[in-house]
């Protein structure tokens, strides 16, 4: 892991050393292959794309020094976070990602090694989901980096969202919950694209979205009205030495949650997820039910809080 | 103009007193119209758009506190500058814009009604060129406050690059130049969409882009390999009070420049432009001459300097 810092402590060392078109040219280079030829990349007002197949999904996620990341993170850790954190929003809803744009605002005095690290970890994301980095920005940001990334994406067939489950759905999750920043699973997950794109697939999923804030904060988007989410701790798939508590506050944990129709459907589901993809975890942690039909000795959900932004 | 401070004095004023979902509830309300409801708008992982009609664009561009505005802006024309600034993208390739995500990042002391004006003047805009705002992000950055909007385009026709203007080329500028910080321009400004797709269906026009970081600098992307620009100081359009220097150097002119095929066609061009557009100046300001060619008594672009962004 690189103990690159942020800030350099020399001027030659530092962005401000070079001029805006210095400086574009350089991400060119750490970009290397993930950034196309303009006008289909860098180097023009505007990308220009290819049309794209059904329905289109944009998004935009930032990564902000202090906030999304510190020291004992890499700047190529923080460049693939950036990345991945925006194509989990596109597996949510069952899409396929296309072309990002990556705007920084950042101190002059931001090391040009962080930053080559920082756009090579970009690049090695981009090139493993063959999503280009397609243009940008760069301007000042005094004392301060902010990275903010916005995705284009398409979605040949269903597009998911957060509406349609219903009473008497199965909730599931994929992957292992908690202790998200203890892990590293923060910035070393794997978006679950393919996993969101097959799930669109199946009719019996009925709405989905991702995992950011903890579970206990998200399954409030996703659940019906007049209705609550019936969950049993011991369903819960915790990562390792997480708490039930970590499990349900714990932010950050990029897996996918879904409602699926109520019925039998739910052990042929389990079985084709299972042929699909046989080391992922899908887990059946619950189910929707009417306002008061809550079983006993369930968890409580309004005892636990998610991830708070803003305080 | 209001002189409403970033920074709020009181906490309840300040956009810590909420969490995220009542401050992403308030953003929802000042957009109003301009928010479409999900998942054509804010409120789901990503935001789903209709098919795009031919090919698509796809930029990005912040504003800043303390680079792109201050004081003396008011929160609402910075709103209204931050949609106009990626509009402005839009038309130097000829497209039309389609939809818009904003990421804020900013610190939990900013102010309420500082940001509800922020709000009020992006949805000014998005209502003026149709253009929703369907998703984003709210973050903390600790001391400052950054906004980048994403915005999605499309070109059905042809797609203006800075890429084709070849030697005799005759430049043209629209609008006014210099003096844009001095003259409230900056905020002001009308991006060319409705110029920039007409230009793009002229045959003559061969390379196109906006001018933000002032022509001397600027024109150098659109300069055709071996060609230098051969431009007459008394051809160019100054903005009132604005000084050849002023004019060639200053940034945030949001005007469109484009090359356009020497000869005769060059009349025939001005004539059809004053009937489209009979208030906005088209002017041409000189060619494209091969390097060494360049005649006596011409303006030497290299005495010039455009926009630094990173000293």
């Amino acid at each position: 892991m690189s103990t690159e810092p942020l800030f350099s402590r020399t001027r030659q060392g530092s962005v401000g050393s070079l001029g805006e078109g210095a400086l574009i040219a350089r991400i060119r280079r750490w970009l290397g292959e993930a950034s196309p030829v303009s006008p289909k990349g860098i180097g023009d007002d505007c990308a220009v794309l290819a049309p794209a197949r059904g329905r289109e999904l944009l998004t935009v996620d930032p990564v902000i020094a202090g906030i999304h990341f510190d020291r004992r993170v890499s700047a190529g850790q923080v460049g693939g976070k950036l990345f991945k954190r925006n194509l989990s929003d596109i597996a949510a809803m069952g899409g396929r990602p296309r072309a990002a744009v990556v705007a920084l605002a950042l101190d002059s005095r931001v090391s040009l090694r962080w930053l080559a690290e920082f756009y090579r970890g970009l690049a090695r994301e981009s090139l493993r989901y063959r999503v280009p980095v397609v243009g940008g920005d760069v301007a000042r940001l005094p004392g301060s980096f902010v990275a903010t990334l916005a995705l284009a994406g398409e979605a040949p067939g269903r597009v998911m969202t957060r509406k349609g489950a219903r009473p008497g759905d199965w909730i599931y999750v994929t992957g292992l919950l908690g202790r998200s920043l203890q892990s590293g699973h923060h910035h070393r997950f794997a978006p679950r694209l393919a996993e969101g794109a097959w799930l669109a697939r199946q009719a019996g999923v009925r709405a989905m979205m991702d995992l950011s804030d903890g579970l206990a904060k998200d399954l409030a988007e996703l659940t019906p009205k007049g209705c609550e989410a019936a969950l049993f701790a011991k369903m819960l798939p915790c990562r390792a030495g997480a708490s039930t508590r970590e499990a349900l506050s714990d932010g950050e944990d990029y897996e996918l949650v879904l409602a699926f129709r109520g019925g039998r459907e739910k052990d042929s589901l389990e079985r084709a997820w299972k042929r699909a993809f046989p080391r992922i975890p899908l887990t059946c942690v619950g189910r929707f039910v009417r306002r008061g039909d809550l079983p006993a000795g369930l968890l409580n959900l309004k005892e636990y809080r998610g991830y708070e932004h803003l305080r």
